[in-house]
């Protein structure tokens, strides 16, 4: 497909105000800033200008049900053919989750993301990859006096998850006035942190836990890792899924430049989760395993290997200058 | 001493503008919000006045020795009579740090606070208990256009501290753009986070995961705690004080009211800190065992008794009413 241009805020703008057969989707396993987004477009749409969109996003954390309205996401799709549909915070034209039958039948495609990698799918497009998150590219869209409590409360939320609360580096002076006029609406901003972004469930907190205690160092502190058996896990009745927070609490020790968490998916067969802070590329370590990501966040699979043996490899493949010449 | 109105913010910007034999002091133990709040009036002093004014501080954690210009902080007096002594982040007389015979003996002690509970007690005052840190009161006292780089790299600092990044309650609006307009200084504001808000010492990191990962729940969830005890802090190679995150951690396991984290400082002696999310008032249920503290955040120490007797004892002691009537 060929890569065209942006369109215009005013083109957008226009879009919105068309009132037709209108559904909204995000990408598969919506994560803070997708909900957020789909449920912002529709809450944006219903109240200023009376028509109401159909969202489509996959199953997602119920701690988002604290958004409002979260009763009007559909899971499965109804054969209908929309004269429009928006896609929200998707990077790529295959990573529509539900819905996507419905993007594709559209007889309008629109599309809006912060991914700077989107090769642009849509008939209109609209990606700012110098935006922190899907929201506050919503935000530069929405007019500012449309925008009310319960818009607020969406945009917020998603600029909080794909921001880290603010701390990432995708954060802007532009972000963080735009995060003080929503929250001039009153919206619960303590609690929609705390809720959505922090809490975890008593066995996720206690097992993820577990496996960091039991970290360890290596390459003076430059390294740090740490791995759960698939026993360990059924011990804490929790899955692979809920020891996220593992690897990123492993980035935060003092001196520690790359983290690595190792969980086992079945028996003898290793998902490995790479950071790093500032100087090993992990994307690069975890390609030379086979597996792919971003410079500070990736990922690999190994087989029927040993925790020790898998990292014994890994050390062995980080660049001697890059840990000889660290700057942490 | 007599309780007198706040001055007027043209009244301390006359005091900034007049150069003479001047000091700076904290509060005990100082926190992220007191050195920032001490260094970043240093800095507006000399950068726009050109003159220096002698910092005092107790001992702080080295992460802060990344803010501009540390080398400059005293820990101990010189013999001095100064013409003018701040007060920075002080919300009571007797919990001067380091300099505090420097503030009762100087010509003009200037007190400059944001605690709601401080008694006043300078020649010229400036406490706003509206406002969330102390650094965000210096911010309003501060003509805009003086503030620079590294003013507003202390000033955010304590803003993140005394916000819990930008999370707590006492976030306005105006805090997010004021936050805004410092990081628009360049100013390296993710690893002021990471390094001096989220890093953990590799053993307090573990250490502090081994704690939680022992958490046991009561009250179906409600409420939940862990303990420390001596020996287990010596085989991590820590001391009490670097168990300080537990205890939050603990209160944002999902269904959690009321948090308990107990630590033993010396054979059967337990210091207790209670956290609690909205429901029960845990200054009470601390002064009822002899302690103190906030609604949400308290502490009191137990003696000669083990931790089971121990929970046994707050719980019974938490109102029915709160745990049947939760609005978790």
């Amino acid at each position: 497909m060929e890569k065209r241009p942006n369109d215009t805020i005013e083109m957008l703008r226009a879009e919105f105000a068309n009132v037709r057969k209108t559904a909204i989707v995000g990408h598969l396993h919506p994560d803070g800033d997708c909900i957020s987004s789909c449920l912002a477009l529709y809450h944006y749409l219903k109240d200023n200008y009376g028509y109401e969109a159909d969202v489509y996003l996959e199953p997602y954390p119920s701690v988002f049900d604290m958004l409002p309205d979260t009763a009007v996401i559909r899971h499965t799709v109804k054969p209908e053919v929309y004269d429009v549909v928006y896609s929200l915070d998707c990077a790529d034209l295959d990573r529509i989750g539900a819905g996507k039958e419905l993007f594709d039948s559209a007889k309008k495609r629109v599309m809006i993301d912060h991914h700077i990698s989107n090769p642009v799918f849509g008939d209109v497009n609209y990606v700012k990859g110098e935006i922190g998150s899907a929201c506050e590219v919503l935000y530069t869209l929405f007019e500012e006096d449309k925008i009310n409590y319960n818009v607020a409360m969406c945009l917020y939320t998603g600029m909080v998850h794909d921001t880290g609360v603010f701390q990432y580096s995708n954060v802007t002076p532009d972000t963080l006035t735009r995060a003080a006029k929503l929250i001039a609406f009153g919206i619960p901003f303590t609690d929609l942190i705390q809720k959505t972004f922090y809490e975890k469930s008593f066995n996720e907190t206690r097992a993820s836990a577990y496996a960091i205690s039991k970290a360890a160092q290596l390459l003076d502190g430059f390294f740090v890792w740490s791995y759960m058996e698939t026993k360990e896990m059924e011990r804490f009745h929790i899955t692979s899924a809920e020891l996220d927070s593992v690897v990123s609490e492993l980035r935060n020790i003092r001196g520690v430049d790359t983290a690595v968490f190792l969980y086992e998916i079945e028996s003898g067969v290793w998902k490995c989760s790479f950071r790093s802070n500032h100087v090993v590329n992990v994307s690069e370590l975890a390609v030379s395993f086979g597996g792919g990501g971003h410079v500070r966040a990736s990922g690999c699979t190994f087989y029927h290997k040993k925790p020790d043996e898998i990292i014994t490899e890994i050390v062995n493949r980080i660049p001697k200058e890059d840990y000889a010449g660290r700057a942490l």
